[in-house]
C-alpha cells in the first residue's frame, strides 16, 4: 500500500475550483488516486474529495494542511481536512448488552479487512467485558443513572480525549447520549439505528414495524446530533419481511441488517469518504 | 388453464381447522392446487387460502359459497370468500395527470400479462383521455372541487356499482377520497404512495425525503382507509439513491418504483392472494 | 418455547395428502402451528412441512416416526422425516484461514440467536485454532495432501459419526470434497460459494467477475454434491458493485454477502424448513 | 434547463490529466457542473466524465471538438468525444413479439421523462406495428430468413444512416445481429438479455434458471459485440423468487427486471454517462 494524502474541502461554489485543487497538487507533483467532487445547486455548495501519493510529492506530509491553506483554502473560503493513510483511525466502541454489531466489528479488525485502532470498548453494563477480553481491548464500565450522568459522560470525554480517539461507534449503545456529549464530538459519533429512518424514531422500532404492518424492515447509520434520530443518515439498507414474521424474527433478521449498515459506515468513515453537511452526508464512495 | 375455485378463510383460531378444510374438499373430490394458511398468534386468528380445480368436483361452482359456509363456514364462525377464476376481476383505474403507471397497467392488461377487464378509466382531469382513447377503454371525467365532491363522489360510486366493479385502483390519483367513498368500497381501494412508509407520509414525499438526506426512497401500495396513508400496506419495494441524486432524480427514480409496487398489488389482488385483516395484509404469495 | 414436532414429507402428488396428515394430527390432538405444502407439477411430486405442539398429542414423541409411517406414510409412499424441537442440531464447521464467517456463526450460537451445538471445528489448517480456544470449542486439524486425503476424510467421517453430527457447515473451507465424503453425508453438508452460482463456477470468483465487469456480485449457499458447485442452491443474495471496485473491494464486499447468505441457510437447516428434492430445494420460510 | 457540452476522455494515465482538463475548461471561462475521473490501474488508463454551461464558454458549441483536441486531445493521447445537451439524441428500438419493453421505453419519451428522439421502430414481424400506429412512430418490417438476412440488414444499417441514428435498442429483438452489423455501429447496440450474466447465456435463460433451482433471477443491458451476450455489461438488477415460481412466473416477473434495466441503460446513454473499454463500462451515475 503506498502512503498516500486525502484532503476533504467543502466552500462555497464557484468557477474554478477543481482547476485550483488539482493545479495545485499538480504542480507540486501529487499524483491523484481519485477524485470526486459534487455541488449543491440549492446550497451553493462544492464538496470535495482527492487522494494522492505521497511519494515523490514536493511538500512534506505534515506541512499539506498549512501549505495548502495559505495557497487555496483560505482564497476560496473552504473548510478542509487533510488525512494521511500512514495513520490509523483511533475508534471508541460503545456498547450496552447486545453483542452482534461488537463481534462483527472486532472480527473485521482482527482479520486486517480494517486498518484502524480500538483503544477502548466503553458500557454501562457488565453483560460484554468477557469480549473485550477475548480480544484483549481495555473495556471500561461507566454506569449510567439519571443522577450521576453529567458526571459520568465528563469522565467518558476525558478518556476519549485522553486516548486521541478519532470517532465514536455506538454499537447499540442504549443510553442517549447528552447534548453536551454530542457537542464535544461534532460529526465524530456514529449511531446504529434499527429502522429505515425518519419511520419508527425512537425506542422499539420492530414493534412499531410490525404493528403497522410494513413489508421491508431496515437500519440506518448516521452521525448522532442533538436531535435523537434526526442526525446526518451516512448509510441505510433493507430486507424483505412478511406477514408469517414475528416481532422476533424482525429482531433477528433486523441485526443482520444493523451489522452490515453500520460496517459500511465505519467503513467510509475510517476511508474519509464522508462529507457531512448541515442535515445531510456526501458519501463519495 | 384448468377452471379453478378460491377459497379465502379467516376466523378464530382453534384445532382442526386445516383438517376441517380439507376434508371437505378431499370428500367432494376437489383435487388441491395450492393452500397457504397463518396463524396470527397475538390476535388469536387463523387465514387460509386454499386453491383446487374444480373440474370433477362434487359440488357446483355456484353452490360453493353456500355449501362451505352450511358445512363448514358457520361451524367455526369463518368470514369467507370464493372465487372462481373463470371470472375475470373487473378494474377501475383513478388517475390525474401522470401516466406512467396507467401506461404500465394497461400494457400489462394488453399484453394478456393480466387476466382482468377495465370497464372504465376516472379521472378528474382531462389530461390523459388521449391515452385512454389509445387503448379504446372508456374514459369519465369528475372534475372535483371543494364544493362538488360529496356529489361527485357519490356519482362515482353509482357508476362502480353499475359497471359491477370489484375493486379500484388509484393510479397516481391526486385526490383524497372522502370517509364516505372509502366507506362504500372497504378493502376494494389500492393506493400507490410514492414512499416507503410509515416514512414520509402525506404531500411531497420526495421533497422530504430529498431534505431528509436519506439512502433509500421507496413506495408503498396500501388498501386506503379513512386514515390518509395509514391503510393495509401490500407490498413495499426500495432503490438506493445517493447525494448525487437531485429532487427531480428522485421523482424520476420513483417512479419507477410506483409502476412495479403497484402491478405487484394488483397482481396479488387479481389472483386473490391478499387477506387483509385489521390494519395488516396476510399476503399469500 | 413450548416443545413442538416438525414433520418433513414428499411424495408422489395425489388428491387428499394434505387432508390426510392434517386428519391425522387433528384426531390425536395435535394444534398446528405452521403448514405449508408445495406441489411440483413438472414433477407431479408433493412436498409438505407441519410443526405442531407436542402438549396434549395423544402419541409420544419417540412413537410419532413409527405411528406416522404405519398409519399414513406407506400408505402414500411418502419419505419423511421427524424433528422435535427439544433436540438442538448438531453442527460440524469445517474452514480453512478465513475467518469472516466462523466468527459470524459463532456468535449467533453464543448470542443465543441460534439454538444448535457445535462439537468440533474441523480444519486444514491451524490458523483459525485461537477462535476456537477463544471460543472454547474443540479444534480438530486434518491436513490434507494428495497422498492422505482419503485416509484423513475417513478419519473426518469417523469423527462426525462420533459426535452425532447432524450436518457440516463448510464455512469457507478451501479444500474439494471427494466423492466418498459427500456420500457420506447427502444434503447434510453446506456449502458458501462467494458468487451467484451458476455464474463464476470454481476458484477465484472475484477475480472472473472483476473481469467481467459485471454490475453485481453474490454469494450462494448450497447443499454438496459430487458435481462442485452445482446442488441444490438453499439461497443467494447480491449486491451492486461498479466500476470504482477493485478485485481487492469484491473480496471485502463479497465477505458481508457469504456471511449473511450462509447463515441464512443454517438458519433455515436447524429451523427444518429445506426440502431438497432432485436438485433443487423447497425452503418454507 | 441551461444549455451545457459533456466532454468524455480515456487516455493512458499519467499526473496531471485532471489539472490539464480543469485548467482548459476554467481559462475558457466554463463552469463545471460535474466531474467524474476514475483510473483503472491495472489497464494504467484514464477515463474522465465533465460537463459545464456553455453559456459564457470562450469556445464556440461547434469548435469544442477541434479546441479540445488541439490544446489538450492530443498532447495526451486522449480518445475522446464531444457532446451538447441542445441535440437530442436519435434512438432507433428494434422489437419482434414482446411489448413490455417497447411500450415502456414509449411511455417515458411520450411522458417527458426523456428528451430523446424516435425516427423509427424496426421490427422482423408485425405483431406490434399497432402500437408504433399508436404512438404515431414509423414502423419498418425486416423480415429475416436465413437466405436474405445479409441483405436485409444491409438495408436496416442504410436506413440507421439514413435517419442519423445515434444508438440502436434491441428491445426483446429475437434475432442475432450479424457481426457486420455490430461492426458498423461499435458500443451503439443496448440489448437487455433476460439473466444476470454471464449465468444463463444464449435462449431460454428463464427456463434454465427455473431448471437450475436459483433463488434471484437477474437482467443484464449491455452493448452488443460479436461474441454473444458476451458486451460490455451496462447495468444489472435481480428479483428474490421461490420453489413456487413456476418458469411463468419467472417470466412475468422477469418482465419487470428487463423494463427497469434497459431504461436505466438508456437513460445513462442519453446521459453520456457510459464510457466503454475494452469488455467493461465506465458507468459515472
Amino acid at each position: 500500500m503506498k502512503k498516500t494524502a486525502i484532503l476533504l474541502i467543502h466552500c462555497p461554489d464557484q468557477t474554478g475550483l477543481v482547476a485550483a485543487v488539482t493545479d495545485f497538487l499538480h504542480r507540486n507533483n501529487g499524483n491523484v488516486i481519485s477524485l470526486d467532487q459534487h455541488v449543491d445547486r440549492q446550497a451553493g455548495r462544492f464538496f470535495m474529495r482527492v487522494e494522492w501519493e505521497l511519494e515523490g510529492f514536493n511538500i512534506p506530509a505534515e506541512k499539506i494542511d498549512e501549505y495548502f491553506g495559505t495557497l487555496i483554502g483560505q482564497k476560496y473560503q473552504m473548510e478542509w481536512q487533510v488525512h494521511l493513510s500512514a495513520r490509523k483511525p483511533r475508534m471508541a466502541i460503545f456498547v450496552s448488552k447486545m453483542s452482534h454489531c461488537l463481534y462483527d466489528i472486532l472480527q473485521r479488525c482482527m482479520s486486517g479487512e480494517w486498518e484502524v485502532e480500538i483503544p477502548v470498548i466503553v458500557s454501562n453494563h457488565e453483560n460484554l467485558r468477557y469480549i473485550a477480553e477475548r480480544f484483549e481491548i481495555p473495556f471500561e464500565i461507566f454506569p449510567i443513572t439519571k443522577a450521576n450522568k453529567a458526571e459520568q459522560e465528563q469522565r467518558e470525554i476525558e478518556l476519549m480525549h485522553k486516548l486521541d480517539i478519532d470517532f465514536i461507534v455506538l454499537a447499540r449503545y442504549m443510553q442517549i447520549l447528552s447534548d453536551d456529549f454530542v457537542a464535544a464530538f461534532p460529526n465524530q459519533v456514529i449511531n446504529i439505528h434499527h429502522s429505515f429512518l425518519p419511520a419508527f424514531k425512537g425506542a422499539k422500532p420492530y414493534h412499531s414495524a410490525f404493528n403497522r404492518g410494513v413489508k421491508v424492515i431496515g437500519a440506518t447509520s448516521h452521525y448522532v446530533t442533538a436531535d435523537l434520530d434526526e442526525g446526518p443518515i451516512i448509510e441505510q439498507d433493507v430486507r424483505r419481511i412478511s406477514h408469517k414474521d414475528t416481532i422476533q424474527d424482525l429482531i433477528r433478521i433486523g441485526k443482520d441488517l444493523e451489522k452490515v449498515v453500520l460496517a459500511r459506515a465505519i467503513w467510509l468513515e475510517i476511508q474519509h469518504k464522508i462529507l457531512p453537511y448541515q442535515n445531510k452526508t456526501i458519501v463519495f464512495d
